[in-house]
């Protein structure tokens, strides 16, 4: 413990901040960039007699990217009568003329991202609406956070904002995507703007009673989640609808041990060494549980696409596992570039060759009758009396969760539409020792599981 | 099937009923004993100048009763100014002289049981209060119980109360004591009488909705049994209050049994075949469970003394075990006058080294960072966060049932006085096949136990 924690946590956000933010080198690169890009596409423009504003969003456009990012985006905002074939159409000429070694990809409409100068670029088409609650697409929106922001966030503040996301990024809560469910670029600044800086932003979470409701222009609409957020250009969204339940409680727990404990390592954590195979098969045996994994190959979608599948596939697996009796301990989804693993680690594996089965009331007479007459003469124990019901004690279907695994019966629950398309071209069931070679992708991933020292995670 | 059941069932009726019915030498036999021993119970009485009544009570003074039954209750019945001391002391002095071979018993008051002529004789001494509602012990209500079913039970229904009892007794739910918890001679006549013979009794049973309730004298208070029926003489006691659910529904199943397919079986069943060692360890194993046992001395107590503690006992281990993880199947008490036994059959009896132990949520502060430094620093996994909560994985206490069952943590267990002095003086831990070993003291209800054509016990 240092003798005056306040001090050090100064310190600490000091050199932090110095870590984090672009030199001046770094700058002029970006900023040549990105007046290169905005000429070219001016040009680009002008050639096709189109009118579109030019507007360059992000933290790159506001001084609080970190150190090291790479990401330009602009945004070519057209008039909202242009009718959204043409601004399909008009968006990828521009943009192929500016990058021509780019590629298209698709949000809601298609756009063209590509690499100048060791910079990535994306080149996005949206609608110059007069207003954020009238927007045509969901990109609308971005020139409305950007103007929000850009009169808020003060050069004392981009640098708050910078030590934040690097906070958040430490402790493996920053990202809106749908692998991280964690805190967006444009909610990091709203929250560091709203509280006026890092440090009361910290200290304000450390005591946070959730749901926290934040509404800086008032009139929003009432949310259901763990951390509200209104948005100050469209009252009728959260911000924070992705962040989970689960990394607004770690955000409290790091904001509290960075106030109890103030330490670099919170915000540049020490990757994890990958485990090996026979770590993997020795971390299992310590717990004395049964491992059990579905590999297969990684379905031929985007991760925002995929994690939500892997992650109902996981649940409704689990829950089936549950439900037959297979008590399931601990569970996770991992994937790579190429392959895709779900893991039940179970604290039973193994049941009864008979199953209880609860019938009806025996005083419901019909009922009973047919319950009854369907087990008497069944291969089944009973039917039995117990309090007022008939019980019956008949053949389990599986007897042991990989039986279940192996069967069938896994396309019965729930699994996503690309998942469930990958796991009937087949999968690899791996049990006992073969778990280890979840090692050869996931090693990484393995070692945050099974390490008795990774906490809050 | 046949073609007529009514008819059926009249020829199985009338079967069972001559079955039952003493001959004419037994009840000359029984009748003769009834007279030499009110009369010896006449002159002891006044050898002493006592004045008080005797009755003849139960169902041999009702021709109620089964043939075969050798029980004689006849019981003395003191003014009410007597006090408590002097009917004990004077009851005992009579009970000795007219059963010179006798011996003491207690129920609320000692009391003297003796054999004379082949018959077993009660000699109880009690008030002859004015009322049923005005007993000083539980005895005095029984002359009332008699005169009220004196009147009722005519000779036609003292028939149907025989084939009544008959049937209870074969499909095991006659008695009223603790192990059985089910129909009392008492509640069995109040029945066929309520109901004007045993068949349009078994047709209504076969309908009931429980609860059922009889008050045929009206005014009774209201009870929370499966069957009610209010005592005749005393509106403020529930006949059938020992009878148990499970029993009001087996008599339910198994007299739509006996109408939809009548057979004198059902009054008479074959006894079961004990199980041997061998047949014990083939039957848990076939059904893939995991057999655990605790054999131990009988402790020196009247039945109905020990089995609610064996019950408790049962009922509490089996908690115990189940809160711990380890998921009980079924479980059985067993008791002979040696020994008793207390069997668990699980169908989860080892779990993982690690179990997982659910903090308070996060946001809660104070408590949370006490959970956390608990946690944090010990030989456990985590804490992580999970939805808005610290879990932990902590060592489990026990990784198996049977290291539970071998330690002092059974005693912290609620087990009744008597059983919990004799398993303190030490107890036998059977597991794995040693189970088997059950079968020397308990081979015949294990059979009833495994049998998997024994239906709706």
């Amino acid at each position: 413990m240092d003798a005056d924690p306040d001090d050090a946590l100064a310190d600490v956000l000091s050199q932090v901040r110095e870590r984090v933010e672009p030199d001046a080198d770094e700058r002029a690169a970006m900023r040549a960039a990105v007046e290169s890009l905005t000429r070219r596409t001016e040009a680009a423009l002008e050639e096709r007699g189109v009118d579109a504003e030019i507007v360059q969003v992000g933290s790159t456009a506001r001084d609080t990217w970190l150190s090291g990012d790479r990401d330009i985006d602009l945004f070519v905002c057209f008039p909202p009568e242009r009718s959204r074939e043409e601004l399909a159409r008009l968006g990828l000429q521009v943009g192929h003329a500016v990058l021509p070694e780019g590629r298209e990809e698709y949000a809601e409409h298609p756009y063209v991202v590509g690499e100048i100068d060791g910079f990535d670029v994306d080149l996005v088409p949206c609608y110059a609406v007069a207003d954020a609650t009238e927007i045509k697409s969901a990109v609308d929106r971005t020139p409305f956070h950007n103007r929000y922001l850009d009169e808020r966030v003060t050069p004392a503040l981009a640098g708050d904002v910078r030590v934040c996301k690097q906070f958040l990024s430490g402790i493996g809560v920053y990202g809106s995507d749908l692998r991280t469910k964690g805190f967006s670029g444009y909610l990091t600044e709203l929250l560091v703007v709203e509280h006026g800086g890092f440090r009361p932003l910290v200290e304000a979470a450390a005591d946070w009673t959730p749901p926290v409701r934040f509404d800086p222009e008032g009139g929003g609409a009432s949310f259901d989640d763990a951390l509200v957020f209104v948005d100050p250009t469209d009252p009728g969204r959260n911000v924070a609808a992705v962040l989970s339940t689960e990394n607004v409680a770690r955000f409290q727990h790091f904001a509290r041990d960075l106030l109890a404990d103030p330490r670099e390592e919170l915000f540049f954590p020490e990757p994890l060494e990958p485990l090996g195979e026979a770590a993997v098969r020795d971390g299992f045996a310590a717990r004395g549980t049964t491992p059990l994994a579905i590999q297969f190959d990684r379905p031929a979608v985007v991760d925002d696409q995929l994690w939500p599948q892997l992650d109902r596939s996981r649940e409704g697996i689990a829950d089936e596992l549950h439900r037959r009796g297979f008590d399931v301990f601990r569970t996770a989804a991992f994937a790579d570039d190429d392959r895709a693993a779900l893991l039940f680690e179970l604290a039973v594996a193994r049941r009864p060759t008979v199953e209880r089965h609860t019938g009806p009331p025996v005083h419901v007479r019909v009922h009973a009758q047919r319950f009854y007459e369907a087990y008497a003469d069944a291969d089944a124990y009973g039917p039995f009396v117990e309090e007022d019901r008939y019980v019956v004690e008949r053949e389990r279907e599986f007897t042991t969760a990989a039986s279940f695994l192996a069967s069938d019966a896994v396309f019965d629950v729930a699994l996503g539409v690309d998942v469930e398309a990958t796991l009937e071209a087949g999968y690899e069931l791996l049990t006992g020792d073969a778990v280890g070679r979840l090692a050869d992708s996931f090693g990484r991933e393995l070692s945050a599981y099974l390490d008795p020292t990774v906490r809050a995670r």
